[in-house]
């Protein structure tokens, strides 16, 4: 059985994440150093810098109509007692969506609405779906064991706006506590941090 | 552990494709009766009508910048010679790319290029994604013994446009041929079937 040209499939490993000939970006701890609300705890592990995740882009197509997709692999772990994460961001271009599919692991997706202000949390775990609408910053956390493996899957046009949201940082964090992951405000959990410090 | 708002994410069963509370679109035999080149042998089998295939379609967010997505189910079997498939279809809104992710099962897709007349054969099978560009006609074939399953991605501005390929069917098919699946031009295929017949 032969095809009649080379065209446009790729094959993928759901459980590391990989896609054979193309090449991921990684995100380290360095990279990341101001996004987590313990800073005390990410300087004790910069020099160690943990890999913190790495997306493979597919971005072949551009244009009008063409979409861009990529697998991510957050791993699991902690910096202090916030889970490991992503950046976060919103799209350049604000009402483009993102559709993430979850392959493998236990995580959460906070979402931020740029025009509401409404923050909310949705599971992305392995079967499962998560629909970002326009307008809405992302981050992806890992509240599992394994690592988080995910494709994100969204407009050619879309763009990624990583500042907007890194001045002032997502609203609501995932921590552990009690041995659970958390979800908490921010500023509730700085106070509990300074009065551990204190 | 709770979210701060029921928000949108959605569980899939990547075995059966099933969507919980969503309800999905079925088509049969007869839905697809003038798709099939032997017409003999699908005329033999519309008293059974037999189940080919179901999308549950998730459009929940419509205008700029939003996605669609389904979940695609693709039942093994043969109509003759030639492989259980999808009606196949272009987008109305032709530049729209869509892309597929396989999670089961072994099947192929049919690509035919609007403005090229090119034809291409890619596969589409558990852990691999295949882009779809734009002005292509598409179709699913399921060439293994198990369902196919597989996620469709694209702009909710897509559309789906079956007439224009409907009328002229696809160039080429996927025939078993000497117990293996099989490439052909439609038209040397219904040569041989008249061959036979005659």
């Amino acid at each position: 059985m032969g095809t009649s040209k080379l065209a446009d499939f790729l094959h993928f490993d759901p459980m590391d994440g990989s896609i054979p000939d193309r090449t991921p970006v990684r995100r380290y701890l360095r990279d990341l150093s101001s996004s987590f609300a313990d800073q005390a705890a990410c300087r004790a592990r910069l020099q160690e810098n943990p890999l913190l995740y790495q997306v493979t882009s597919i971005e072949d197509h551009t244009g009008t109509g063409q979409l861009h997709y990529g697998l991510g692999v957050l791993m699991p772990g902690k910096i202090g007692r916030e889970y490991f994460m992503t950046k976060g961001h919103f799209h350049a271009w604000r009402p483009a969506a993102e559709v993430y599919i979850g392959l493998r692991g236990r995580g959460l997706m906070i979402l931020e609405d740029e025009r509401t202000g409404e923050c909310r949390v949705v599971p992305l775990e392995a079967n499962t779906v998560v629909y970002v609408p326009g307008w809405t910053a992302h981050r992806t956390v890992n509240i599992g064991e394994e690592p988080l493996v995910y494709w994100g899957i969204f407009s050619s046009e879309a763009g990624h706006d990583y500042g907007a949201i890194g001045k002032r940082n997502f609203r609501i964090v995932v921590v552990e506590k009690d041995n659970q992951p958390t979800i908490m405000d921010r500023s509730a959990f700085l106070q509990e941090l300074g009065a551990q410090s204190s």
